[in-house]
């Protein structure tokens, strides 16, 4: 397999935006430029099924905001990832397939087999790393409350939310593909620990 | 199983909205009360996914079509279909199952099982009865042509609508509780043979 997969997780509010920034920033300063994406979305589909998810205004059952983030998904791999890797690029991706384990199989109690099974059947690719950012739920809602409108994930109440901690720390402490970061540091020292830890994986996958 | 569940089902230009308008009309004038809806769609979700699908500016995979049309079902299933169900009450939907086997996988090559499975996990209730309208595609599309502006996958070119339409008369065939009616009549013929077929299996489920 060429290329290198990397998937951004955590739950709101761990800085996963800026630091994917940053991330990207240091990387093309390497000379590697990744291709940046995100879930739901990375499409023109994508982005379409994205403003039905988040939509504050929709009410869903959990295994229809589950296929559709799979829907999402399916059009990512298919038409995003999958020509990139192929291509021998990095992939930086905001979400994937752990958001859904955590998001709607913990959070939601759509039965962990079910997700996991549809997932591999419509992911040719699954990420090679996973960077999971962690941070205390309370501490990571009050940094999205600031932002202005929450959308209809983030509007959730608190037992989902650390529901769904749960469900990634579960992950990472299960997957050796998996690594863990805690995001309550100052955003400098976060980024050089990921660049520190990410550059010699990604040279290591592209063979640099 | 209370209720009594029905879909209509046939290729683009069949006539199913004008028969379920006849049927709906003529069961109400009977004392059933029928609850008319349609896939995809049917809920305020599913008819934010339905516009996605059908967005003719869009683009998308045949296995992203597939789980936006499962993404609609599954809430429609959920919201509508079932409730009504329980309460004994006649559910008419244009299109349901039936159509993601054909359009999808006779039409799109999604594989059937893949298809099958997936729809047995979401959908709780399958139709008592289905009704295939059959039509010869090129008869089906002159007429929707009249129309207007087409949707995404009315816009489809021909071998696309032929392999459809062997896909709902393959299982028709293959099911018993499908019937099949020649849609080439003028709409007074076939309301009536559809009420004559349809009003006593109806009865007879509901114990009337």
């Amino acid at each position: 397999m060429a290329g290198c997969f990397i998937a951004f997780e955590g739950p709101e509010g761990a800085g996963k935006s800026t630091q994917i920034q940053h991330l990207t920033r240091r990387l093309k300063a390497a000379g590697i430029a990744p291709i940046v994406s995100r879930e739901p979305g990375g499409t023109p589909a994508g982005n379409a099924i994205r403003e039905v998810i988040l939509d504050p205004q929709l009410t869903m059952t959990p295994l229809t905001e589950f296929l559709l983030y799979s829907a999402s998904r399916a059009e990512h791999v298919h038409e995003l990832i999958t020509p990139a890797l192929e291509a021998n690029k990095v992939v930086i991706s905001d979400r994937f397939a752990g958001a859904s384990i955590a998001y709607q199989g913990y959070g939601r109690g759509v039965p962990l087999s079910f997700i996991t099974d549809l997932t591999t059947d419509i992911s040719k690719h699954m990420p090679d790393i996973t960077v999971l950012l962690d941070i205390d739920v309370e501490l990571g809602l009050s940094r999205i409350a600031k932002r202005g409108q929450l959308d209809r994930l983030e509007q959730a109440d608190l037992s989902f939310h650390k529901q769904v901690r749960q469900g990634f720390l579960t992950q990472a402490k299960n997957n050796p593909s998996w690594l863990i970061f805690d995001a309550n540091q100052t955003e400098d020292e976060l980024s050089d620990k990921l660049y520190d830890a990410l550059y010699p994986r990604i040279c290591a996958k592209l063979e640099l």
